[in-house]
């Protein structure tokens, strides 16, 4: 056990043998759902057959300590965080999410020597290198499985193994929320609204549901990704950002009858100058990965020089899913001196984002009945856009796959079909 | 830089500064297709970017001086262990294969605290806990990433990770050589052997076909896997094994209508006892993730306590994506005291091995043209066997999906049906 938090050195990290059971102090900065279930699951650790440690949380720093809580309190509970950082703790674990106050305790906590675990991707995204940086001078770590994509540990994967981290792009399902709603469309056929308040009844959603369903969380996933793989600094503000509303039924069905289905969808490519990005609904083929994320899964596929599809996938974000990853880097933090972090480099450069040039799937309002496939394909044709598939109909409406096309040609030429034939059309984009 | 393994001592592998790049001296012990890739690819890690180590590798031992290899070959090169052992190494990779000599070097270097890296399964299967032992004793580590499914990167997942660790059950294609065979007849509708014939010209078999084709390789790394997920020792020899040299196109045509798949799997299931565990080829419903590993991919979906339906999957195994991930495990080793290797129990329990009851999928044959589905459902339900699904047939062979069955009792009626109805029946597992 270490005497000290304020004197902890690097030998007391690595010193505890490694068949005994040490008691290690948990301080809980922020007492949430996530924080909560942190606390119910943290008592289990003693019983896991790999684990050495008995944890005991020791303290929390709340915003109210009046709130009801789903948890074994600690004996500890303020709302004071200097009397949270008088405490003694051998990690502490954060769950405050935004960037403030958590950055300024867990700069404090870290220029002390106290390892830390988070689950807060803003933080992550704005200030890990710097975080990162702090504690490698005190001879400790910063720790952020959670941030990502809290129920796949797969910075663990990449953490110090240098030839697996040369990652040159990846596609991935990172919203949880966003992805059960197209799931529950495409399976139920039933209305976004019906999928959306279902995922509200299971309290998939969060109180701003835009965040979701709008892409915002997404791309400040794809931001905090782009600097863990080491690319540097991205700002979500600049990324294509699509959400998930505008779909219905008739678009999952679509998709199927063209051998596919439409996933949330994060995707970057590293280039000279920066990166190629988008967010926002894709349609990919059955045999694409991403298509077997039923429900509220998330997963990544990522490719690099060394290693091509690598693909991890796993339960999307929950309160219990969220502590148990967090729990595992707690375990990790006072166990291991690894350098986790090693991805995030320390002069970020900032990257310029591009939108790249893909395949596009269209829905085609026409003004009266849809013409065949024969003759759609003359009139896209027209404006220069090829079609490379159509789904049956017998309606005004029709699903159309087009080549790669940049997104501003594909615009322009949409705009110019809704002009000169009363054509409507809503484009997403599409993988192979 | 190390003065001298034979003294290495823990503070010498932490000592270095996360900055700068230390050089790192590399012995080979093995220099064939993996080890050659190995060398290949070392002299990389000084440009990649989150490395901060320069490999050199210092020396190989060898069992043929004179073989031909396409790589830099080392400034050592010996065919006596006794010399070999002799060189100065900051990290030793294993990649002879087999048991011995491999367990004796092993066992020396970690003894004399240098970490070693290995990517051979039976070495890690039937002693990686003696020698996790050792190197923890003289505090260094021995890492094996390699050794199970080499291009995906899983085991750092779970490192020191006690609450994703609880595996109870996975489910994984282990075999890219079996996968690569069965996905291209699928593909294709080629026959077994045309599919085996572009595998052998592709590189992708070993000598002796064997240990992939009838499930050999596979039962191995079950038994690995057992042993990485803490449950214990388990007989390759006590698993059920299937190999896939029965199956054609008119299979994988079928496991198509029939909305699936067939592909060479590994199960297994923790219980009281022991485990629930069988390998071979199984019918997986298209939304299934194993369905998604095409061409040579391998995968595992592993599921337990706190985290559900975790899969990783990556490339099959090749000597360079081998290569890459043993050099990861390289810079691991010598930058990091993380006890990587905690899932492998001390006192591993020796495992009692059951074949589980699932649902199978049963090419049936009758004498003359196949029976309507009904008349089939009827034959079935005759000898206590429930037909929950049949593919369309024009001839005198049917698929049936068949409800779940404990295998003697599923044996025992076929047998059953062979004798009374001349019905010829050959049944594989299946999968939801």
């Amino acid at each position: 056990m270490l005497a000290d938090p304020g004197t902890l050195e690097r030998s007391d990290l690595v010193a505890a043998p490694a068949s005994g059971t040490r008691t290690v102090r948990i301080g809980l900065a922020g007492l949430g759902n996530v924080g909560q279930a942190v606390a119910r699951l943290a008592p289990e650790a003693a019983r896991l057959a790999t684990a050495a440690v008995r944890f005991r949380v020791a303290g929390a720093l709340v915003r109210d300590v009046s709130r009801q809580r789903r948890c074994p309190l600690p004996p500890r509970v303020t709302t004071n965080p200097e009397a949270f950082l008088r405490g003694h703790y051998d990690v502490v674990i954060e769950t405050f999410g935004a960037i403030e106050p958590a950055r300024t305790i867990v700069a404090r906590l870290l220029g002390r020597g106290i390892p830390v675990v988070t689950a807060n991707k803003s933080l992550v995204a704005a200030h890990g290198a710097e975080l990162v940086a702090l504690a490698a001078r005190r001879g400790t770590t910063l720790r952020y499985e959670a941030s990502a994509l809290a129920g796949v540990p797969f910075l663990g994967a990449l953490g110090e193994r240098p030839y697996v981290a040369e990652v040159a792009r990846f596609v991935a399902v990172v919203n949880g929320t966003s992805n059960f709603i197209l799931s529950t469309i495409a399976r139920e056929q039933c209305s976004f609204a019906d999928a959306l308040a279902r995922a509200e009844q299971l309290g998939l959603t969060e109180p701003d549901a835009s965040r979701d369903l709008d892409g915002l969380d997404a791309a400040d996933k794809l931001a905090l990704l782009a600097s863990l793989f080491g690319w540097g600094s991205a700002a979500p503000a600049d990324v294509e950002v699509r959400g998930i509303r505008e779909l219905g039924a008739d678009d999952l069905a679509a998709a199927r009858q063209l051998g596919g289905t439409i996933k949330p969808v994060v995707w970057a490519s590293r280039t000279e100058a920066g990166i190629d990005a988008f967010v926002g609904p894709a349609f990919v083929e059955l045999h694409h990965p991403l298509a077997a994320l039923a429900g509220a899964l998330s997963g990544i596929q990522f490719s690099g020089r060394y290693v091509t599809d690598l693909f991890f996938s796993g339960p999307g974000a929950g309160p219990d899913i969220t502590a148990a990853t967090i729990l595992d880097d707690a375990v990790e933090a006072v166990s291991s001196t690894r350098r986790f972090a090693k991805p995030i480099r320390k002069a970020a450069p900032r990257l310029a984002l591009t939108a790249p040039e893909t395949e596009w799937l269209v829905r085609v309002r026409f003004p009266g009945v849809a013409p065949d496939e024969t003759a759609a394909h003359t009139l896209f044709a027209g404006v220069g856009l090829a079609v490379t598939g159509a789904n049956d109909t017998q309606g005004a409406v029709r699903w159309l796959r087009i080549a790669r096309t940049p997104r501003a040609r594909l615009t322009g030429a949409l705009r110019q079909l809704l002009h000169t034939h009363r054509v409507d059309c809503y484009a997403i984009r599409s993988l192979r």
